[in-house]
């Protein structure tokens, strides 16, 4: 891929997003009642390449449940409300009723509050207790300090995720950073890492052992990361970099790392694209925060967008489109493709004429100008 | 046409769409009157390269019939309200009259009907017995249990079309499929198989020994099928790769395939686009939609908006601007465009020094940054 | 300049329009007063290089002359309402007054009307009465027919100018060709020729022996060509193209061509762009069709916009932004750059350090993404 | 850097703003609190890398107080309203009750009063006396007659400056210009010149013996220079183009001049990839204006909008969003980067890697599609 000169002292690539990009269908068609969606990371295996995002108006220790009966997995953040708040219920109630000049400045003295390791064993209990695999997510900056809590409360699998940055820890330079790679190998849980956007920052992450990599950094529908930072790496390149990093690592160790595209994808279309720019899953925020019986409650939000001191993005309205079983299933009765994502992935399977996603990653893409 | 890398793990092609497109004038220009427009497939001579898209909203007897009258070939939709209900203007006029929120789902519905044998020969026989070409669409997954009804009604020319899929079919898949190639040879009326948007499609579809390929995949007013499932092919690039396969199949067999581009035009301005990208005639919904005597009476609609669990578009609302006659031959007395195809295909190839069809796919082009 | 695919089976070559580019500074700045605008054509010399374009919108013999008065040269479209009515200023009010779905239609008819030699003397006249130079405007369909009166009225510059289509001639076809070489090498009176937009129709006209040559396809706020026809040829690289084919007509021939760039410019800016990309001047509509004593009356339109069976574009509203003297020469209030044309083409050739026209036309080009 | 043919007879460059680019993230994180964003420049030190633009709406004396206090260095225009009039905020006040209509010619007469040499050195006076290190701006054709008072007021840093361009200056063609290699080389304290866009003009000003050369023509949010004039250099090129006239000129004098990037900024992201571009340091305009103290109450207008003849952008509303020291330092409560400048500057360099200014200009970008 070659670089270019966007001056004469410095250069560039050039980067696609999923909105550059389309799906060229083959000569073939499928029976979309053929096409198979199971998922394999490690020794689970999941009817659905669907993570929930580790965000408070997503994943709640109910939804998780919801989403691990409809096929995917719910990722609850360690660090949100449902371990600060005993009664996060009525905090999110509070947040949904805030008005959006107040808002950022609130949310920011909400997730001020310590979290609480006793909340922690409770929300995976629960989560546990219904028989869905149980998924966490954790900031690199806090997994030391709560690794025990989440080995003791038996978690199915852990993310290690930076953008899912502590507030406090903003200030907090004291501790001894961690080793991703001795801790990682260490565990006896599957544990996925991110989020990255290059090449090599994913082979660093997959040499650390990690089940999987998260791609994406400054995409979503409530980050402003690109605007605010100036950084960012769109989806449909970055998962083609980290593709050709899961080739080398493959190459040099004989392990297959599960790569997850996180953000920028908001149909059963998207998902698709995403696949076939190289991702084995998908980690959906907004599109899965439009359900009625969502925690946000019509709001969505990340954690960037509560940071202390530089807030990036803000809490976003969504519409809510159906429950999470309508979402994830269908059937829709809407045309925008916001409702019946796996519906959408499978029809796009079909009408491309692949039957399983690791197949699907072969189609062809076009380009074109905006 | 080089492929080039959209990151270290996977490549893509730059695909163009009409709207990229100009045509370039030569230093002679012509008179209006002296442009032949005639188009000719199998043994059919038309006044006009047009033929009417198998929509509901655009084609019915009586408007198939105004079509062939006024020089193109309107094409009935096999498998949609005419051939379900008797009486299918009353059902059109309910459809005209529902509200938005609740139209995705009753359309949805009313599309469940069966299929009746007898009135597919009853619509057949009322076009024929108009004096025009009768032409009509199918899906090849309901092909076979309704060609010898559709050759007793002695049908002009059949069209045999996959995006035209029968909703019912998405859960029926003990059938054994089509083999186009042996089917087609076996009939004695002109076939036009579709939609198709890429070279080896088309050369597949080509030697099936079809008269003609449809050209158009994710495009057309009322489709959302690239951001629903994320498929596409923008259609100047899909029509010049299949005119390339149309030269190889010529090369290897001495037959002229025709290649009919099928959506994305608003004008004659764009169905000149087509012509020059290589297509020998077109097929238009929206525009005709947009006839006072459309049945769609100011709404429009494709098959997949109906789809019954992941609808790809809507009814979208369509301002009647003239009648069929008008829209097709004028005169116009709109500054855009809508009326008057005929003369504005006529005034382009005029202007820019061409006489006839074929000549004018010579034509030069530009691409401008958008 | 590269041809490249937009498909496996057509070429295309890309294309730049005003909006695309910018102009470099060079290192140096120069005073604004130190600027010199004069423009020669053949035996003329005017202070500034801008000739009003032949639309009935624009230039009256009165605009004519005070276009005249203010140092550029006004073009009178002699198919236009002031060759057809004796009271042209009264059918300009009525269409002033006409609502927007009735104007095509009425202005269609009031063109209908024919063209009366007598008033061709009398309008040429009355311009030649002031003592600026009368400049005016024919199909080359018209030519013939008009060309005696025109001689007779002792017209200072002609323009034959294809898009000045007089609607009648659309089935008159009976006529024999204008043979423009011929024609132009027997005339005293310089001619101007157009539009053209490719370095092979600018070559043709330039062969004629033609003054100069206009560059303009499917431009201009009023038109839409490019919509309607699907024909363009966006203005840097039409006068890139035709300045390539002013070198060699130049290295042929010995004689130096003048271009002049018709539409597609709002402000001294886009002025400066097209001198830079090639013109030695440019003809304007929109920009002057906002004076207050604009013909149009706060309405403009071209005579494609009244095409019998095909208008491309429409009336379309202007908003008055001074007077014709203050649009050319300042001072300007407004912070658009719609007010003093001449002001903003001299301050721009001053912060990029050129001192005349010719010399500007040196000027270094950027091309940015949209 | 390749030149391409925007049609046969012209050749350009492609050129891009920071909206076109995005900063890539390495494979290591920082800590925001070990980023190091001090900027020397001759032999001051600032905290920030802040320059506060030389615009009647930014700096006052006052604010150039607060900016100083805050770590960074506000200019003020020395031919602007503090140096015109005694009174400069009531006039200021003034200029904020002006309607719309009536707002540019009103500040065209504004701008007309002389300059007055004891308010240059009373202005100077006041922000010395804060502690902080004045800097102040001045157009090269002004730079002859003030300079002595200039010294004598005991001036930190001069920014000579071509856009601050005086409006009298305009018809005073009759002084010789201003040698600024001399001129320069002549002064004790240091000089900032400029604005510049291109490598060769960089070049000459860096020969010139400058401390600093100021990047930016044609941007800025009160600038419509390149809609007016049609010049203009997106600032990311214009940047790289300027970095790499730095590196030469250190090779052939061994002399490190700063650039400091002008325009085109409105959040820290923007301000990060300045940095990556090659900038050492920024000139804030807009996001300053929006600080509660900002002298133009609300208001935004640069020099060129009250240029006498041919103005270029006007007046334009800012919403104030937060104090100065808000602004520069936050904490934010807003989710658009609007607040926390160096906040978000530092973010961005802890979420890249990078650790200070200079080696955060190695890091890699992307160019994506609009």
């Amino acid at each position: 891929m070659a670089e270019f000169d966007i001056g004469k002292g410095k250069t560039a690539r050039r980067a696609y997003g999923f909105d550059d990009i389309m799906i060229v269908p083959t000569r073939r068609t499928r029976d979309p009642e053929d096409i198979d969606l199971t998922w394999e990371i490690d020794a689970y295996r999941f009817d659905l390449p669907f993570m929930a995002s580790a965000m408070d108006s997503v994943v709640s220790p109910s939804t998780a449940i919801e989403i691990g009966q409809q096929g995917g997995v719910g990722v609850l953040n360690l660090e949100g409300l449902w371990t600060r708040y005993e009664n996060a219920d009525g905090i999110l109630e509070e947040i949904s009723t805030l008005d959006n000049a107040a808002s950022v400045q609130r949310m920011q003295q909400l997730y001020e509050a310590p979290v609480i390791p006793e909340l922690i064993v409770e929300r995976i209990a629960e989560i546990n207790a219904a028989g869905v695999v149980s998924c966490a997510a954790i900031s690199p900056q806090r997994t030391k300090a709560h690794i025990d809590t989440i080995l003791t409360a038996d978690l199915g699998m852990l993310v290690i995720q930076q953008p899912v940055l502590s507030a406090e820890h903003v200030s907090n330079n004291d501790s001894e950073p961690l080793n991703l790679k001795t801790f990682i190998r260490g565990l006896e849980l599957p544990v996925i890492v991110g989020d990255c956007a290059s090449y090599a920052a994913a082979l660093h992450l997959m040499r650390t052992g990690a089940a999987g990599v998260l791609v994406g950094v400054g995409t979503g529908r409530a980050s402003t990361v690109r605007t605010v930072l100036g950084i960012g790496g769109p989806q449909a390149t970055a998962l083609a970099d980290v593709r050709a990093a899961r080739i080398r690592h493959l190459d040099e160790t004989g392990v297959y790392t599960q790569i997850i595209a996180d953000g920028s994808m908001a149909t059963g279309g998207d998902v698709a694209k995403a696949i076939v720019c190289g991702a084995d899953a998908v980690m959906l925020g907004a599109p899965l925060a439009a359900a009625v019986e969502a925690p946000g409650r019509g709001w969505h939000w990340g954690v960037q967008s509560v940071h202390p001191t530089v807030p990036q993005g803000g809490r976003v309205p969504v519409e809510p489109v159906g429950t999470l079983a309508e979402i994830i299933h269908g059937p829709s009765h809407a045309d925008d493709g916001s409702v019946n994502l796996a519906g959408g992935l499978r029809q796009s399977m079909a009408m491309c004429g692949y039957t399983d996603l690791k197949d699907f990653q072969k189609a062809e893409i076009l380009v074109s100008q905006k």
